[in-house]
């Protein structure tokens, strides 16, 4: 997972056809050269361990992607974290939760209502998930403090970012959870963001959006929330207000208006009873890939092009099964030859 | 239709039935008999006379229902006024129109947005019709007075009410158009208002509402609005504004959130069709009503009761075919027995 060029999708198709990491570890290089590429420099063994003691020291424990801790509804995105490093009260991720984001440089009224928004929907047992950034995701995390809230960050779970939020960080290790993907000491950059995004949208079983400015990073969540399948609800402001643009924009797109805790929970409550089914993503009803049929290699590599095309169509073209051309996209990937996009759709780059 | 007791779905359904107001007039007082009651009183022919001098005298004009100047996205209302009175620039009833309603203490920000949204509906060619009341109302024709503005009053349209609107209903009068229901020097009273509703809903093929509290005029506004097949729009505020929860509540309802002129023409465009078809309300395809089934009456009778019933569903229980039925009702009407409510219900008053 710490190997470059291998993604959470990657990763789960390697387990997927592999059993466990180690099989996988010892496939890819082979896999990588039938892809027609080299293969990825591979984390070595030392630098395993001296992260997992890292975490360890930290007071913080990884959940693994397939395993009794980790959260089930993150679970079922398609490129959910194979492993989070998590610090905190662990119980918090057995509740259902609502994700709360919105913008950094919100008005002081939406993050008072942020704040009471998230305060009432603690007080009906929900537990609040948000970015631990300034503005909206702030206001949240405070008014959830005693009920209980999870605070994803972009960057390593030891890392203060904004540094201003170092107490409210430390606050939720000893009264909430923090949740990081990257490794410890990781310094949040600016494609860190939509990955951690995806993980509050995954947690929650639906996002309200309080405040955002138009092609702001809530948006990013709500539209990930949407994709996967959770309730997207929105807080409406005057069209003269411009921090309200986002928000409105989303209603009109088809989030939900809300208003107040009451509105949340009568949107999210029709999402209630997925809780209930276990769902692990490694359990039988994977699909399980065929081997042994190199033809589709061939063929699925005449099949793509720069342009990101879906997978599906790609099987459909082939006319090869569907594991086959999945096993040959995976030999292309470790050899750093295929780019996964939004969307299941892929491009393959000369090679 | 000046005759107490002969609202305008009875006058309507009279007309369906004897062609005229003539022979409508000579066969009410038989009707009224039948059903078990006293004729209403009618107006004289001296009245009528007299209201159209006085109408002449205003320089205004009837339009009367299935003629050509009435309104035809009007007439299709099942309660649609037979009659009008109209002073100003007639050839604004030939133009697709959208209404612009709300609050009549709304904040000077959201007068000032109405009016800005006028303006900018009336340069796309839309006629904006609002009901001159205070605030809101008052906003939306001052910003399409350039372009073209209908305001319909609930009282007499030589009465000005609020008095203070007295100089902008003078210049509708000059550069837009006033619409009156009722006779002319009848002051406005409660009633009379969700009538005059009823008439800004139908004129235009979609409702704009701009701050509105909860069970205001403005709602009344857009429900009917709703009933008539028609467009309902709403201008979001914020949760933390009062003034703002009327407008929220219709998007969770199923508004459609707009935010400027833009968002309006593109939530009313796929309706403007309607506008190309040519509709009269008495043309063929109105029902014809069977005569001379007078075991109908009876069944009819019996099964109306003090709660109202849907029409449809006395037709499904009494067996009779539905013309025989109408009949029964109409006379039951006429007879003063009968109680019109919303969504088509009616009632029985006790013989």
């Amino acid at each position: 997972m710490r190997s470059p060029g291998i993604g959470p999708v990657t990763y789960r198709q390697l387990i997927a056809r592999f059993g466990t990491p180690a099989a996988a570890l010892q496939a890819v290089p082979d896999l990588a050269r039938r892809g027609g590429g080299k293969a990825p420099t591979l984390r070595s063994r030392s630098d395993a361990e001296r992260e997992i003691a890292q975490v360890d020291k930290l007071g913080a424990k990884f959940l693994s992607l397939g395993q009794g801790l980790y959260p089930r509804l993150l679970a079922e995105l398609e490129d959910a974290p194979p492993l989070l490093i998590a610090k905190g009260d662990l119980t918090l991720l057995d509740r259902q939760a609502v994700a709360i984001v919105g913008a950094r440089n919100a008005s002081a009224a939406a993050c008072r209502f942020a704040r009471g928004l998230a305060h009432d929907l603690g007080e009906q047992g929900l537990v609040v998930v948000s970015g631990l950034a300034r503005g909206i995701d702030s206001a949240a995390h405070d008014g959830a403090l005693e009920t209980g809230t999870i605070g994803v960050v972009a960057g390593g779970i030891d890392f203060f970012y904004p540094p201003e939020n170092e107490a409210r960080q430390t606050a939720l290790y000893e009264r909430g959870l923090v949740l990081a993907e990257m490794p410890p000491g990781t310094e949040p950059r600016a494609r860190h963001f939509p990955y951690r995004n995806r993980i509050i949208a995954g947690l929650a079983v639906g996002t309200v959006v309080v405040e955002a400015a138009p092609r702001s990073g809530s948006l990013i969540t709500a539209r990930l929330a949407a994709e996967a399948g959770r309730e997207v609800m929105a807080v409406p402001g005057s069209p003269l207000d411009p921090r309200a643009q986002g928000c409105n924009q989303l209603i009109r797109q088809g989030a939900t208006l809300v208003q107040n805790a009451h509105d949340v929970l009568e949107a999210v409550r029709p999402l209630q009873p997925r809780l209930a089914s276990s769902h692990s993503p490694y359990e039988p009803g994977e699909p399980q890939w065929m081997d042994g049929d190199a033809g589709a290699l061939g063929i699925v590599e005449d099949l793509l092009g720069p342009s990101p095309v879906p997978v599906d169509e790609i099987i459909r073209l082939s006319g090869a099964p569907s594991g086959a051309v999945q096993m040959a996209l995976l030999e292309l990937d470790l050899a750093g030859r295929l780019d996964r996009h939004a969307g299941g759709k892929v491009s393959i780059r000369p090679a």
